[in-house]
């Protein structure tokens, strides 16, 4: 017997007692599935599972009766947001799809000097946070991260939590290890786009209280720098 | 003034006082970089940096002097085996590229029960070593990780240096940190395929001596597995 089929829903698609399914989940349910009254899905909405047994199949909507609810199991202790640089090709994609099945709370989209590709049109993003749902279902996580409007250097201060960790080749001494206390809530990433960042945009960033790490002493592709601190700082962390 | 071009190279390719280049790698230095007597080219052999001031520059042939040699500083403490299932389209590749930046020494192509993909030609055993050569020289690395003829379950465990220790998702409990001590010197690292390893692999691991782990509650993807286990690993050994 396979567990029961998990749906991320959005937080009015279900109340303390009843939920409701419509669109491509009702017919997935329905045709797809062919799910019946009685069988019982799963739905996922910030950060609970809530177990649902159906009552009503049609292919326009699905209903049924909350049986139970609980916090996911699988979302991380710290909230990590990645701020990543928009890379060429699809590359910035298949990053938005690794860090989301590691755990990443949220995804900026910085455009830095050296960016080569500079615009995230309204599409594009929303195909980020399409890869970053798919990614997350497969993860079987407890929230889709929110891939925000695409940022360009000073103003991403203001949109990451602090502590705020830049990866930068520069660096040489400071490990990541070193900017990151076990136990953190929050804490945001910056990676540098393929030109890297400049000495000017880590002078500003050092301003704004930016801690300024090295990953080590091999030159790290934009996109492998991104999953690599993702994965190393979810275990300096300590969080699952 | 940039730092001057790196060439990985055979060892019959320099001795102690002289060096020889050929073929691509001639005509590069004198029809693409254009250099000329009295430059300085450094080429890298077996984990050491060998600075050569060139004497004749010609297109089919470039000699020069050795003036310094010395180890390569961006070679890990730890010498990490990957063994990385063959994985459908050009997703091992990716992971060859990242896995080598982060430091890899050795990848073993490894076909198990569940694998899709079955088998590894020479003509992508050969791409598979040439993308690893790439990503060495991207990533300024000592040595180019060697891509290991692809071997079943039962034969991995010859083919791998101990501690093994393999990343299975029916694992809860015990995460990777626990199996790694630090300062380790060899370590070999196994991850399955997209349809995951067998119980019955699992089993006759733990018999081989193998420690089993999770990665954590959230359901990775083979590739962000195996780039994310090596990057943590790195961190957790203390290796640079």
């Amino acid at each position: 017997m396979s567990a029961p089929h998990r749906f991320f829903v959005d937080d009015g698609a279900v109340t303390r007692e009843r939920a409701w399914l419509r669109g491509d989940q009702a017919k997935q349910i329905a045709l797809v599935l062919r799910l019946a009254a009685g069988d019982e899905v799963v739905l996922v909405s910030a950060g609970d599972e809530i177990t649902v047994r159906l009552d009503a199949v049609g292919r326009g909507l699905v209903e049924g009766a909350v049986v139970a609810r609980r916090a996911a199991a699988t979302e991380p202790a710290v909230a990590l947001t990645l701020a990543l640089p928009l890379l060429r090709g699809d590359r910035s994609e298949e990053v938005v799809e690794a860090v989301t099945q590691l755990g990443v709370s949220r995804i900026v989209p910085l455009v830095s000097q050296r960016s080569v590709v500079r615009e995230l049109s309204d599409a594009k993003r929303e195909r980020w946070q399409r890869i970053a749902r798919e990614a997350a279902e497969t993860a079987r996580r407890g929230r889709v991260p929110h891939v925000a409007e695409a940022v360009g250097w000073p103003r991403l201060f203001d949109a990451l939590e602090p502590p705020i960790v830049i990866a930068w080749e520069g660096e040489r001494e400071r490990p990541l290890a070193s900017a990151l206390a076990p136990s953190l809530r929050s804490l945001s990433l910056v990676i540098g786009p393929e030109g890297g960042l400049t000495e000017e945009e880590i002078a500003s960033a050092r301003q704004r209280g930016a801690r300024v790490v090295t990953l080590g002493p091999r030159n790290l592709r934009s996109e492998t720098a991104a999953v690599a601190a993702v994965a190393q700082a979810f275990v300096l962390v300590g969080s699952d």
